[in-house]
């Protein structure tokens, strides 16, 4: 049986995403539903993007993912199902794709067309699940829409590279639940720029010449428990994603701060990498 | 296999919903278990039922749903079971049902006498639960309690009709995760006293003279994109659980603000319809 | 099947507990996972396991359990595997243990070695998973780790007794949902050190001479409703986990206050017990 998972703006106090779930139910009484993210900022499309990018990839290939963020149906924002990499995408065609589908081209991109059939006001839980169960089925995306190959394009935030291979300038596209500042700077793309040369991070007034492989690279076990590093102090990580972070050694928003507060960093501030 | 679902104010953080779902499993391990919220406000009754009210339908007939807000058993607090439209809702008597059964007659309702066998400073987990795995394995009502035919009947937030049908006085009932204004007016409701007349609405010193169908109603997709309608415009819509409710377009309480911080709106507060 | 469980500090928003479901999904496509909480705060062990304690019992008896939070692999921060009490634990070697088994000895513990087949910046997902889905297939675990007598002991804030048992000094280890404070004196050890004695308990400048079996107790319902206790009224209970609570009946943070906010209690403060 297939996974069906959901990422949406919904946030989990309203009853929109239980009433989704019903709806599943109803619909296949075997489904198996994942929650990825309700909490996306609402109508954050990059975000979106950067938390689905980092998940659909664990899940089981023909899994079904239903991304509801910014879908209400309009002549600008039509309904599509991908088949991209192996798992089935469901969304409004608001770029979303083009930024999950980055490296990958999809296989197989259908603008959805069952809204006739369906008279809804909430198109997530009428038509999104309706498809998803239909694919869950077995079913072929040509049944529920019509091949298409364009679907919107949109520009996320890029890495800047100079002529002279000599600086990225990066941009902070996600802060995580510790307050670590996520840049759009990825390890493939700082080995290939770098090629082993020495470099200097700039963020805000704060500088790093070196990127730890884990956040406890920054402790010195050899010392002894006093001398050491402590908790709060700041560093540069390739992160679980492969991601450039500036993250803070044991951070919590909530006391000693994470990096963002304590680095003042925010939403496209600009990280620069500078090779020597 | 019934489906049990769980809507409580017991937030998400704490052991109390881990060690229900513990509980339901350890009872019956084929359990199909959904949260519909956690996040209700502590000891809100409305809000409840208003979530409630509006997830509950889209899940199949038979499942049982266990309500875990102010749920202390007391001489005037008893603990009830329903069978109403088909579903089952384990409770207290705390005036929730008349809520959900504004308008539909429950079938048949007990008031739950395990207690006795169970001894318990968590009703919800040592007493709903059993209850609900009874339930889901075929038991019947009977069993479990003591068929009665009243229950606390609480009086929600209701809408004002003037005697000549000119105006409605509504009132807010709910802030959903975008800030948007849910006031206690159906389209149903809205469309009976007005019979097409024009109107006006008024929400603090808002004015509005259209009610849309969808959010975005509000943009004229002729318009070449920098002349449209931006983020950020209020609006009034009926939303997809058929409510009045008072919008803002794309709207983001962390950013551009949700109607009920721009328009200065809260529980309780009235909005109002006057017809011409 | 075995149920696996997650407690971790991840958060619900960013991509990791979607990535793990996925995760475990892909090794063990009949998995049942349950989520105890995802709102640990980041790295707080005590919290860990106040939560954990009063959510695993709930579970069937071999259920396995995994915990995300300072999982971090480092030469003092081991991966263990611990069957205790009937149930597994996954965690790392920071000293949760000891607090889950201040009062049961662990039947057995390995410390986990599939680290080297296994390259991974995320272990939670990479090895713990890995390690539940093979208990989960009824595997041992001795042929994931080596057996290991010892483990982290950290000691939590235990409280005083005076030499003649007039005094309990507790401290505040946990605040709730609803903004109870609950503090590290059990039913058990205050029956035991006050042998049906009086007593005065004080939080602050509040004094308690009563404890509350339940919230509602502090009402009495002989009397007519306008003149009984209101919201918001102090009192001490024992709770559903058995723990000495400094409440509000009917405490809301976001209206009435709870007892954190209006008593001004906070962690590790210090609640008085002194029998006469």
């Amino acid at each position: 049986m297939s996974i069906i998972t959901l990422t949406t703006d919904f946030g989990t106090k309203d009853h929109f995403v239980g009433a989704i779930k019903g709806t599943i139910y109803s619909e296949l009484s075997t489904a198996r539903i994942v929650d990825i993210s309700h909490q996306i900022s609402p109508f954050n499309i990059p975000e979106t993007a950067y938390i689905l990018k980092n998940a659909y990839k664990s899940f089981p290939d023909g899994s079904i993912h239903i991304i509801g963020v910014d879908s209400e149906l309009t002549s600008e924002n039509k309904h599509i199902a991908i088949f991209l990499d192996n798992h089935y995408f469901i969304c409004p065609d608001n770029g979303i794709i083009s930024l999950l589908a980055s490296d990958i081209n999809p296989e197989k991109i259908v603008e959805i067309n069952i809204h006739d059939r369906v008279e809804t006001s909430f198109p997530v839980m009428d038509v999104f699940v309706k498809v998803a169960c239909h694919i869950a089925r077995g079913g072929t995306l040509e049944v529920i829409g019509k091949p298409i190959t364009k679907y919107t394009k949109i520009v996320e935030l890029q890495p800047t590279i100079s002529n002279d291979n000599s600086t990225i300038l990066g941009n902070v596209i996600y802060i995580d639940n510790y307050g670590n500042v996520i840049c759009n700077v990825t390890k493939k793309l700082f080995q290939e720029i770098g090629k082993g040369r020495e470099f200097e991070i700039a963020a805000n007034s704060y500088k790093f010449n070196k990127i730890n492989k884990k956040y406890s690279d920054i402790v010195d076990f050899t010392l002894p428990k006093e001398q050491r590093q402590k908790d709060g102090s700041k560093m540069a990580i390739f992160n679980s994603a492969n991601y450039l972070e500036i993250a803070i050694y044991r951070s919590n928003l909530d006391t000693v701060g994470g990096a963002s507060t304590l680095l003042g960093l925010n939403y496209r501030d600009v990280i620069s990498i500078k090779f020597s």
